[in-house]
């Protein structure tokens, strides 16, 4: 790194997770010499602010990425399949949080606290692990490290946000349409439900069981990347895992409900000293004072929350808790951020 | 029963669940001669309408409950405590949607479709189990009569009407305040979110991992309810369930993500087989047409809707579902009419 800091790039910088990037570039000081916030064609010559500065929102291309030190990608999977590897070969380290990447045997998949060592060679790209995964294995990270991880029955309660700004909107349009029809939605009339593009069935009022589109075997998108990621980042090629991922009417945060088994006993007292430790973990779990965590109380924060850990039964080598996080900060931005900060010794 | 039909008191005919009551008799004009409306002090003197015709609410008491066949009761545990066991020493048969006598050795706790040979006694109490246990066992039983139920792993998405007509009033205040924040809500200010009386935390946008109290292991008692049910409602004493309660931003409809083992290998196919033919059971389960249950399609509806039906992990044995239902018909009211249907051969 230069006298002058990094020249940085974020690609997908008008989306949720590209303005929660720019935001946290500035809250944690990241030594930004040049930012190079790049958008789609239809946003392209508008501007941001940043550091206090406006900056022209540039469309993105390999030109564009020429000379950059690092690129911080908020986009999806097909534009991140159009540039990284081409990007990485001309010298830019390239952090993608889309999916297209993650599997990749060359490619590291990395949480900075649960799989640093992952980091180690130098790799030109990283891939940032699925939201869910994300808040997930913050949790269980620091018990698998003690009791090693046998199996996971996972079920979560995923934001709006999680399909991004399109999300953020279908919600607010059909809450705004039917807030003030609360108490007759115990007899709905199918007809005059909202139905958007993003979700395909109401989400406003509503749980959706059905997060990415199915395979062949009834799973989801998301729930195999669930399963998929854990393993990797975990280096448990065989771990058990069974996910149901739901979509819930929250505009940011995602929690999960998560049974685990170790492969020896763990007391709830054992598992509480041990997240309480933990860095990027805040313990919130004293049934005694009402207190547990939500994903409202995630949202805008670093921290995953943690608490509901009891005892899975009268199993006493299996735990029961709740994690919830902010799924544009920690599930996404922020982990990318991180990843920088280690790979640049910021 | 009479020529002119049963004297049928419904007790809590005011709340979210009693309205409901009244409803399905009228729905499925059940032999009701004379109705007797009963409520609380503060409501008494009002009058309802059933079948076309003005009823004066009274206050419970056991005079009002004289030479009534049939009580239907959708009041709380402790108003149940205070009149259950004397009107049915006095003749009445009670059928109780509360949880005050769930767990007592000499009442059966009954969904008709699930354990109908536990009304065979001829019972004076009868107990409506908890509206959670209600949607998971209907999708359950006709899969553990097949392949014999080992476990259970359940997490819930249920719905504000759990807590009654207030619950449903706290969300429909808190969203009519943050509806036109949606977007904000990445970044909440902790002091401007809504708090009420019912969930202690802001329900609208959020989920709450808390339902009814703490007990000193740090299971709340919906929670301890789920496990102590399924048991008896099963015969399954010793029947492994984990379970997690999380109360979601919908107004009506509870759902469950479940994973069950069995004791014999057991297919997704054989399962939906199963599930189709069972009565009480809609099975919405085709990924190819991307079908799949939600709540707000199980509002208003007497079936349970399941679906997600597939392979948990390997295990030839396991299988997850989710299923979503009416918490106050199926899980409260219709099983409570059902119950008595069977009871007095309508």
């Amino acid at each position: 790194m230069g006298t002058d800091g990094l020249r940085v790039a974020v690609v997908g910088a008008t989306g949720a997770v590209g303005v929660e990037m720019l935001r946290i570039l500035e809250e944690r000081d990241f030594p930004v010499g040049e930012l190079i916030a790049l958008s789609s064609p239809r946003s392209a010559g508008r501007s941001i602010v940043f550091r206090g500065e406006d900056v022209t929102l540039r469309e993105l291309s390999l030109d564009a990425l020429d000379g950059v030190d690092v690129s911080l990608s908020a986009a999806g999977a097909s534009v991140a399949q159009g540039f990284v590897r081409a990007a990485s070969s001309a010298g830019t380290v390239c952090i993608d949080k889309s999916s297209a990447f993650r599997m990749e045997p060359d490619v590291p998949l990395v949480i900075p606290e649960v799989n640093p060592e992952a980091l180690e060679p130098g790799p030109t790209i990283v891939a940032v692990p699925n939201c869910t995964t994300i808040v997930a294995l913050m949790a269980l990270a620091p018990l698998h490290r003690a009791a090693g991880l046998r199996s996971l029955v996972i079920s979560s309660y995923q934001a709006v946000s999680g399909a991004g700004r399109d999300g953020m909107r279908e919600l607010a349009e059909q809450v705004a349409k039917l807030h003030d029809q609360v108490e007759d939605l115990g007899h709905p009339d199918p007809a005059s439900l909202p139905i958007g593009d993003v979700f395909g069935k109401t989400i406003a009022f509503n749980v959706l069981p059905r997060i990415d589109a199915f395979d062949e075997v009834g799973s989801t998108g998301e729930e195999v990347k669930s399963v998929l990621e854990s393993r990797k980042i975990l280096g448990l090629p065989d771990l058990d895992v069974a996910a149901t991922c739901v979509r819930v009417p929250v505009p940011v945060g995602h929690s999960v409900s998560v049974l685990a088994r170790f492969t020896r006993a763990i007391s709830p007292e054992e598992a509480r000293d041990l997240l309480g430790a933990a860095p990027g973990v805040e313990l919130r779990d004293d049934p005694s004072r009402d207190e547990y965590p939500s994903p409202l109380e995630a949202a805008g924060r670093d921290e995953i929350l943690v608490g509901r850990v009891r005892r899975a039964g009268n199993h006493d080598d299996a735990l029961q808790l709740f994690a919830c996080g902010d799924n544009l900060r920690k599930g996404a931005a922020l982990n990318g951020i991180q990843i920088a900060e280690r790979l640049f010794g910021v």
